[in-house]
């Protein structure tokens, strides 16, 4: 009954069964045959050229895909709830060597963490060209944002225009990504939509330690390249990582893990909807609920963490109960 | 047939093993209960107090190692072919903030790429407080060297000395400090001496993706801590890098495999001690070797790296095939 | 009539002269028989020991004030409004490698741009020893503030006191340092209280381009030597930097000038002040005016920035005109 | 009897003079009259176009100018004696965010300090690609060089060659190159050659804190410009810059000042010419002394450094007494 977080769950046996399969005598780095492979598999997925830089973890994605689109003086705006700002201990500033993060949005999730083109020229043309300000060099957005909510096509477009208009890079944090592709019913294209790089998170969707950087500009990549070694992120064994990407993709697991993720939190929120903070468009369900109600909650085995002092996030994982899910739910309806 | 690096070698089944058995739910981060045991583990094969944290690569390791030593306008004395200034495409650079590595010791492997007090006092007297010049802060010495050679607890102990003297770090990189200590026939302890940092290598010796930092002042891996989730390499799912490292150390995997490595490495010796370039103390043998010798080689299946015009380089692995070392050896001495 | 910045005021006359008397052959860098007097000059004037470095900007001070404060994965806590936030393009992030500005207090002016102790743990509680989260290591509050508010001595003492409490340090942006204490009535050493480091401005107030950083704990004075001359501020001829402070504070000129800009303010505020945005408790005036009445004291030759759309900003000088401050105060009445 | 260094000359009289006629109302940081007049004052010199900005020192310069060029991961070479390495506390590693330095040519001066192509393409060859190794983004020499020899027009020509050959930028440190320039009977333009930007350097050559950067292409100075505000360097004050520069190249005083420097070396050249460790082809000197002869010399006032354990370096300044640099060179032909 655990809904802290999909970090925490299982790695999916097609995984497993994938990593060992990939324990022969090869390339060390990424020389190997499965890594060699990544380029072709994610553009089949994508319906396009893309190239694919594997890395262990989400945060090291997301700083080393804007690390080629930023550079130390400029900025990146993000919503002001965004991981990036949040959640990943000053990463961006380590990454992009004291770039700004331009934060826009509104507080406490009224806009459920996601950005709109006047959202962030609110941001950014009042400084335009003032050598006193931080510019601007490239948007991130989340997908699913991170109060689980999804960017529609129409919605990435607008801000893709923005860029391009403006000249900024754009990211999309894709940590949920299949999440929202999945409730979407889009395609990885259609969820993605015109950006330049996407972390593709695969580590909260049954993989082990596996993240995929997708640019869809090689030329990004070619001085990621360089980034990741830097970083220490270049794997020696990175066949091991290569392994993971491939399974996720090959027989669509990644959407497979995500659908079964987004049915459990749809299973809690049939209970729970009259409390719900946001529309549960992915895997995150943020559930008014006073402590006490908590407690009660906790006593009866579930575990999640609160959200502020009047609310709970509960995260469903692609290896969550349904029925678990569904009990939660009566429970919430029944507080 | 394969002597590239101990990097290309396989995962060893104990590692496989523990990690399968680490797929459960669990805390995420390291918080799981495989980390939360590291320090005990560890600090059993130390007999002293350490902190141990994880990471991916033995990159990230070293940098982090020496993160908290080094401040940004700091320096590092190395041995001016360590890895650190070699083969980490500009790593320490990037941790630490544009630190200098300052070179000390002989080119070309004149002094087996080993410290010793006086080149470190060659490098570090002549600019001492002097405000136009990096003032060194941390020294980092590699067991076994990059030349496969094993410093000797009193040659740590002079360093150390020197080290304290002058109010330096001291880390290790230990890549394969293992294999050093099992040529040594010492504890990990006597191996290491007195040190502050040391990254104990695992990823050659059988490991998949995980290094351990051993931290002997607690103080420093407090602040790595966040210095490691700023870098991307706090994993979600590190149980499964904890279970590596705890796999290495129970039932002495960690010597067992190094000593596997070193005999293989002392199994192309045999044929081949009359062109070695440098004792061979670990699981590396350079050989002297003309292209066309060397081609004869390739020719014949061996897989290894040149070392400049005139020679080349032999790593072995804890899964090296010992008759296949001999073969090696004998065919070097008969070319 | 030129109230756009104090920046854009004449150099003193006594300024000049000793930058003449200064012009001799001595010793490079801050060798010089001036430079070594500044720690017994400012020492004299606090009322205890300092060590003084110069350098030429403001934003050189603030950055280099905080550096030894600040690791690169801490924080610094500071004004949403601070100028270290809002005016420097990200100067912070550069000398800090990327630490984070922590921003606290109300937006818009609401609170003068002042900090207090419970806006500032408002801040830094919720996060505290969360790896995922920067860390605080140091505040920095601005006397007088963005909005020229003053702080008085007790409201830095609780600030001062939750600083130790927290092993923070604490830095005070003094670019019109000078004028809060005019304003106050205190000595240095009462307007600037138990801080750690204090940018004491000098080119707002007479200066050609030498600023103090003043420091209460020479261990951090250690550090900066180095980090000033790695960031090309250790000017080879620093004696005419040396000369300007010195000439400053020689005689008390650093009050006197800042009281005439005192007095230049509050002349317009004479005709101003039911327009007045913020008590006027330095040389700066915020007032409210529509873009008419902008207009209209533009083209009476009046020169001064735009606040918002609503708003004016009117900064006075030492040598601004106390007849046209007064006049611009009685325009501003008839509007 | 000063020949510590040209940085401890006086201050020119007609730079004195350009600075006391900026001091009136003007706009701040450099959008006054005589910041405006620079690209026109230095393209009229180099007879091109130019975008000249100004910094208080020759470190600031040489790290701006090569900011734009050089990215985080990337390196430049530099010759191994060069001042960005050898005497700027790691600015380079600050300014670069950890870029490295890639030490070409020989040691102990055996080449005079100066660069050839192949000296930098037996540093840059054999690490071509390799995403282990830090890869080269510029070049950066020294006119005159760190032993006072000055580049040729087909040498410089012939660097240029090889930087735009593999893609890298081109920096010319000219913190004496009005020197070189001097010395080799050049136009401005000539001294240079084909390069991206020259730190053109005046404070050793009668200015008191002002250098320009000029660039030759404006896409690397409108990055500079904000990099330059991000370091502090960004003065409000900018006139007084701007006005010892213009004073400088107006009538030709940077090239007046360079002779008399120069001239006052070959002074001291007459006598100790047997004793010269390089050509004089600058303001500095390199003479072989014993620690005894040079003890001698101090008894008899004069001023120097020391340089290594059997030598000394002497350096004539504009203001240098020709008299006193004859008795100088005469002494040393006594010894």
């Amino acid at each position: 009954m655990q809904f802290l977080s999909d970090n925490a769950a299982r790695v999916h046996p097609k995984v497993w069964e994938a990593m060992r399969a990939a324990d022969g005598v090869d390339a060390p780095y990424d020389n190997d045959a499965l890594s060699q492979r990544l380029d072709e598999t994610f553009g089949a997925l994508f319906g396009r050229e893309v190239t694919v830089l594997w890395v262990a973890t989400g945060t090291a994605a997301n700083c080393l895909a804007l690390a080629p689109m930023v550079p130390p003086h400029g900025g990146v705006v993000c919503h002001r709830e965004a991981h990036i700002e949040m959640d990943e201990a000053g990463a961006p500033g380590f990454y992009l060597h004291g770039a700004k993060l331009m934060l826009a949005g509104q507080k406490d999730g009224g806009d459920g963490a996601k950005l709109t083109p006047d959202a962030i020229r609110a941001v950014i043309d009042p400084i335009r060209d003032d050598v006193h300000q931080v510019q601007p060099h490239a948007i991130s957005i989340t997908q699913a944002s991170e109060y689980g909510r999804a960017y529609r096509p129409g919605e990435i477009a607008a801000i893709a225009e923005l860029a391009r208009g403006k000249g900024l890079g754009l990211h999309m944090d894709g940590a949920r990504f299949a999440n929202a592709a999945a409730f979407l019913g889009l395609s990885a294209a259609e969820a993605a939509g015109d950006i330049d790089a996407l972390s593709f998170g695969c580590v909260k969707n049954g993989a082990m330690n596996a993240e995929a950087i997708i640019f869809f500009d090689p030329a990004l990549a070619d001085v990621v390249r360089y980034r990741r070694k830097r970083a220490g992120h270049l794997q020696s064994k990175g066949r091991f990582l290569a392994a993971q990407l491939l399974a996720m993709i090959e027989n669509d697991l990644w959407l497979e893990n995500a659908r079964a993720a987004n049915a459990a939190a749809q299973a809690i929120v049939e209970g729970a909807s009259e409390r719900l903070m946001h529309p549960v468009e992915a895997n995150e369900v943020f559930i008014r609920l006073t402590a006490q109600e908590r407690e009660t909650l906790r006593s009866a085995g579930y575990q999640f963490y609160d959200w502020g002092a009047d609310a709970a996030r509960f995260v469903a994982s692609w290896d969550s109960d349904l029925g678990e899910a569904r009990s939660l739910g009566l429970q919430i309806a029944r507080l």
